[in-house]
């Protein structure tokens, strides 16, 4: 059932090592880290949403530029989530260790050789984790270009053309996700989809995965919703994920090939 | 010549303990905490910049809400700038203590039993630790309204209708930081304002401090500039420094007051 | 390629948080939290060897104990590993950042209501980081059975019956992880099985994974192998590796039982 | 009404880097980091006493030495005031995150090229991380001189001609602070000026500021005064402060000479 | 009464600087570092057990190899004990101050020039600790031979011709460190010999000082013994502490020569 | 050759616990813990100076209180002395690991009921170090009387009295030390007392350990004396050192005596 995710997450751990070396040896050489989370997504999604599908989309970005030298190395599923843990099914780290794991996994993974990192991030919560670690990192690696994104922004520029929901429909266990799993791995969405409506009561705050305002605002996930989710899953559609999928691949190739061609010596 | 700027930031230092109290305990109370850093702004800007103008902006977000139980913290002027150290000037924490530094201050500030705390940001490399900082303090708040915001975000509603600039006219040292310091400490901009245009080399990265990218690229200053200030602070005037921050106490005052309302008991 | 491993891999991943909270909270429920590494193995074996057998095992113990409430967490593949770095394809946490892995992982699980909790680890040089953290968190979870494991030791009792080697054949990629590889993923094993044999100077120290000594050794890997694998590979065999899985099967299904049994109300 | 004290306070911040950089280069060369703290003084003082006396007594010396190479960092406002936090209006760093803080600030000021740097301290509670910082960064910094120095250690020599207080009169918010306050900020001392007399129960400990004895013990401050202020200070006035002022600044003009010359290459 | 124990305790304190270098100087020099712990023990037996039996056996290791350059530390008394606190008199750190203890002793004492570091233990809790401290040491001092050892393990291949007990006799205070003290200094054993069978719930756990399983499980003590000891005591005697005193000084010496001779250059 | 040093050095390590537990319990019970370091002393005074000396001290100070209930603690051998490690024989902690160890040791240690403790230093590098401790103790034990002490600042009062050095002859390895060591323990003290004079270049430093000036300043030690030792220890006599011993006594029984009246319940 996780055919595909497997070329992601089994690419590294099932290489030797002489094979490994020699891809971060390459010129343009680029590491993907993958960084997810295991927390509750409600009732319908399995806790292992944010990791399964920043998965995907980065095997998605290694396939699409096979002919470059680019390795992904196993999920870091062990994030940042303790306004989840309310509900159960969530493993988090406190934010001082997940950084130390994102700066060791990429430090010794450095050492092969990579001439870029690309820390690819599938939760929200991650957010200010990978712009700490793109800087602690970048300050230790002069001579390798360190970079951060969360997936789903890249959406930002095309999601409107897809989205059926109003802001606020694309949170947490909403359309987007739900969508997106739908098309991947269909057997892990359930029937029924209970989720709150977003109500963010600040005019400045967050609306939802693609659309954040300026104002950051702390709440555990129980003040916002019952269920653990928010948003309008009802509105998901395995189609609208094939296409969310595809254009995501698009941007993160284009990502890619720049990280590449601008490293190379 | 530093007149406007002393109500803000001299406002906690010159009470006494039970004036604080008092404000702290008075309903809807919200504590603003700045935090700037002193980090090279080029040959023509002042190293205090991101301090100065953070502090200027809580100022008049106070005085806007002068009817409410509103109170400024001294600002934390040192920040996280550790890729600016090449060009002197600089003082910086490392990421781990400015961290604890946030954690430490307000947790003793909301002693004084603030109903809500807003740190109020001004510069760019500390936003993810706004954010993190932000998490940490909501998990062992959960009385408070605990948020956070970068001042310059407000202004990407606005910016638009005032800027001559291209993106990348408003970045470090540019058309947006010098025209507000124009309008409010004239004598601290020097006549030489040499910069760089900015040149960031991914589609998908920063163009300007009101433009940001998905893509979080780390390099130390000296690899985009030689000045060491970036964008055209040519452009700037106090006019438009003038229209900017009034139209940033606009938004400003709107955060407060809903924080403030939404926290009464 | 990888079918038995997803069952264990994957199973708290694919759950949704209630589903979770429900073998959490019946009698005499037990958390398995698998431990490897990923760090070189030669070149005839992937660098996740430590990660995937252990993966294994636990899925092994669990199916074995079906009929009681236990749940596998997702494998920590960041283990401590410094030793390996030499060879390239290793990504390893410091020790400090290893133990606040754990520790964090297994205290959000346990908020689960499990009532005993197994440390099962597959890579030597965890051994001390699986003593402290069974230490520190049995400290802190006093309600809870805090127990670890290091799966191989489970084979002293019955290898000799098994193994063709003397002391020393059963080392780092040796005849003993290599028949477990050959039964279980034999794709994953290549035919050039370079390996020194083990040559530990002090009488008093290590002679294999099986017949640790009382005197432990400092020795970066490079010191031991210029291949970086030790033992007899050669002898491994996909029969043997049935064998040894399924008596170490027979053995963890016992210390699953008691965990069981003894933590029931 | 805070003049003076902006010699000092703003002395870093209004400067450019290039500017600084050239300080931090001539020959003799002297980094002043005033350190203070943000506590409650009684009701008659305000909580930025120490932060507000160190920072003028910072800038005395800075005047009194103008012509030689000597800058005056922004004060560290965030000091380790544990035991005040009862009152109210206290903002205080952990000791570990005080400490971290000196060291970050003065190892990157020192990247300007001082010479000599020297820890000014305004608070009692500091004095213990003055002694700590000052061995750590002279560790790290061998070309460097360090030292550090309570300011109000420099008084022990001709207070006694000037003092009407018995021992224990000068203490927190009494004749001593309060006299300087009166001479340089009037307006910001209030005119009901409870204090406890100073009930130190052992024959060893503590007298006041300036005549510690050599056991030291903790107590929180509510256990020795009810108002939050000890001592006499309605024997303080103006001309006592002035006088007192006037005798810092030479004791602490003849250490700056010092630190200068014997630290010129 | 504490003669021997002289010996090995103040061999380092009482010798001055230069005497220390000289050894650490020669040819194959060896560092001991003695590791105890401050912890009850029963009612019979002092709270410095650990401390004084590893540093009686690591002073008659020295004895044995007087003709080697081997230096004996000063006792690390400060162990890792949470789980004895319930009882009294147990002095404990945590784990991670333990561990930097260890580092920092060694550290400080290999630049003395010593070619090789024995890490003595003498106490069952510290057993991860001294596999980590080998480890990290290690990985910081690649010119150094970094060992550890728990004494008793020693034991191991010979004990069962000594004991009288059971499996389970030889716990905490039981026979083998009564009859240990018995020998070396009688006048600490009290007569009042309390303890408790050994009751493993476990078939995989420990049974005792010489017979460890491969489950380990964390327990508070006062779960285990109502006394605080475990085992026989009243099969122990002076003679059996004799010949284990004796037996243990041949295997140390072993171990010391051989790290002395494979250490030259 | 240590007879009377181990009534002091030996009494919490060769008690049980219930004989500990039973003095902890007493009314107005007090705990000694005594911290010295390992460091260089010259090449006439051995390395444990400091720990032999304070040691020596508290054994005193409890035997002249013995019928109080007073312990006194292992010393704390393990000190802050980076700035004596050039000259070997120095086994030494980082700051944060020593400040934990005390904090860890002491809070221990009152887990027996001590109504009091007593931090007894025997270090001047250590000052800083028991300063902040006494901090960091007494906010987290409010319901005991934390206290710190410096062995020599008891000497102020009289040692002029008794002295024939200037200020300076006191220093490290000088008069005052090498006359208690001749009186205590005579055979450790060399004959050959080389050693520099005190040459502080600032007339507000230090001139030695009983006359502190208020500047504090970082040197490491081989600035100060290519010996390693300071002052004038051919001035020193068992005579004068068997005075000082006394007087000490006098005092420190004053201090204990305080200390356990005034925590009586």
């Amino acid at each position: 059932m996780l055919g595909n995710l497997l070329t992601g997450f089994w690419s590294w751990l099932t290489k030797t090592a002489p094979e490994i070396r020699d891809i971060g040896a390459a010129n343009g050489s680029v590491l993907i880290v993958p960084v997810g989370s295991v927390e509750q997504h409600g009732s319908h999604m399995p806790v292992g949403t944010d990791t399964i599908l920043v998965s995907e989309v980065a095997a998605l970005g290694a396939e699409r530029v096979d002919d470059l030298p680019v390795l992904v190395a196993p999920p870091i599923w062990s994030g940042y989530s303790p306004h989840h843990l309310h509900f159960g099914g969530t493993l988090s780290l406190s934010f001082e260790t997940a950084l130390a794991t994102l700066e060791d996994v990429v430090n010794t993974g450095l050492e092969n050789g990579f001439d870029a990192v690309l820390l690819l991030n599938g939760h929200g919560g991650n957010t200010s984790l990978i712009g700490a670690a793109v800087s602690e990192l970048g300050i230790d690696n002069t001579d390798v270009e360190v970079t951060g994104l969360t997936y789903f922004a890249l959406a930002v520029s095309f999601v409107d053309e897809i989205r059926d929901s109003e802001p606020g429909g694309m949170a947490h266990g909403g359309e987007f996700e739900t969508s997106l799993m739908l098309h991947l791995h269909e057997d892990l969405v359930g029937d029924d989809r209970e989720a709150e409506p977003w109500n963010e009561p600040h005019e400045h705050g967050t609306n939802d995965l693609v659309d954040p305002g300026p104002l950051s605002v702390y709440r555990s996930f129980e003040e916002y919703s019952a269920s653990g989710a928010i948003g309008e899953p009802d509105l998901a559609s395995a189609e609208k994920g094939a296409e969310i999928f595809d254009r995501l691949g698009d941007e993160l190739e284009s990502v890619l090939r720049e990280l590449s061609e601008q490293n190379r010596s």
